[in-house]
């Protein structure tokens, strides 16, 4: 059955909209839903999981896989190389099943373009005065940090307007619900269940 | 802002698949949501209420109507006929408000053709074995009556496939949830919150 696949839902936001703790909730909400790991190249933190966290191989073996077409999209930030395997995306979806993959602007952008029926969402906060409390509030980063990260935002934004979804982080119940509905409302879309309506109509015996 | 429009939302299923039910629970659930009212030249029933089942106007009125193109779609049944005022359609979603018209599958074709922009949704039941079964549990029609309306029901499900959504009213927590996740999805979609970006971005000050 061809057309009983699975959908690629992209979701991207900046830094301090609040995307982690959202994604945990859609997790706990649609367990069944699929969440992309990502490979790198540079070695675990403390406490991360290979398999869970990230897909922690080396560098040659990366470079392999660059040169394979094995990535949908890969990047090099400082040093390390971080890139989201094509294999387990496709066969997921071609097995039915929906996946989220948490990624930044330009990784969104060339998923986007390999996978044009994938579904690209966009979380927002509730304002530049909210996501600069929210940032503030982590109390981990110095002020140039924070400057820094409020102009990421500002670039990141301008890309927004390509996305498919907009969800605006608010009240997390809310932007939780919205998610939920993205996902639950793409698998009704018809091109997903012709399949159905096929077996529907076929079985009519009037 | 032109573009914090509403959505019109159409929704069409054979008899017996539980539109009526499915439309009570989502205006529950989406209080603001507006539910499109038919002209009709029909007599009111006892109990039917003028603006709110239908609005009941004259032949004379309703060929008016036909010749000033005042009517988003209409037809002709058993010698009364029925439509959609398209001023009150267009002046709801022009406000920014979601409209729900609950159609058959003709009028939705009409209506999709004028409104390319509206969301088209089908109610499909779980199987034609449990169509039947909640034709007769009715028990207000005959057997022929069953008979023509599991034809038609197989007539209006080859329509379906040009509808945007398909909801299986397989149980009704279930497809009212789909139903809201329609509706609440299509109002966090990027082409109607351009204005929310745009104002964003012009109120970055870093």
């Amino acid at each position: 059955m061809i057309d009983q696949k699975g959908s690629l839902f992209i979701v991207s936001a900046p830094s301090g909209a609040g995307k982690t703790t959202l994604l945990r909730e859609v997790r706990s909400r649609l367990p069944d839903v699929k969440f992309s790991v990502s490979f790198t190249t540079r070695p675990p933190r403390p406490g991360e999981e290979d398999g869970k966290d990230y897909f922690f191989i080396s560098e040659e073996e990366f470079l392999k896989g660059i040169r394979e077409n094995r990535f949908a999209e890969w990047a090099r930030v400082h040093g390390n190389y971080y890139g989201t395997d094509r294999h387990m995306i496709e066969s997921w979806i071609a097995g039915g099943q929906d996946v989220i993959l948490d990624i930044d602007v330009q990784g969104a952008r060339e998923l986007k373009c390999q996978y044009p029926q994938s579904v690209a969402i966009f979380i927002l906060p509730p304002s530049w005065g909210e996501l600069e409390r929210r940032l503030r509030l982590r109390g981990t980063d110095t002020e140039d940090v924070i400057e820094k990260r409020l102009r990421n935002a500002a670039r990141e934004l301008e890309e927004a307007f390509w996305y498919d979804y907009l969800v605006v982080n608010d009240e997390i119940p809310k932007a939780t619900d919205q998610l939920v509905a993205i996902i639950t409302s793409s698998r009704c879309r018809t091109n997903r269940q012709f399949w159905l309506l096929k077996s529907f109509l076929a079985n009519f015996t009037g």
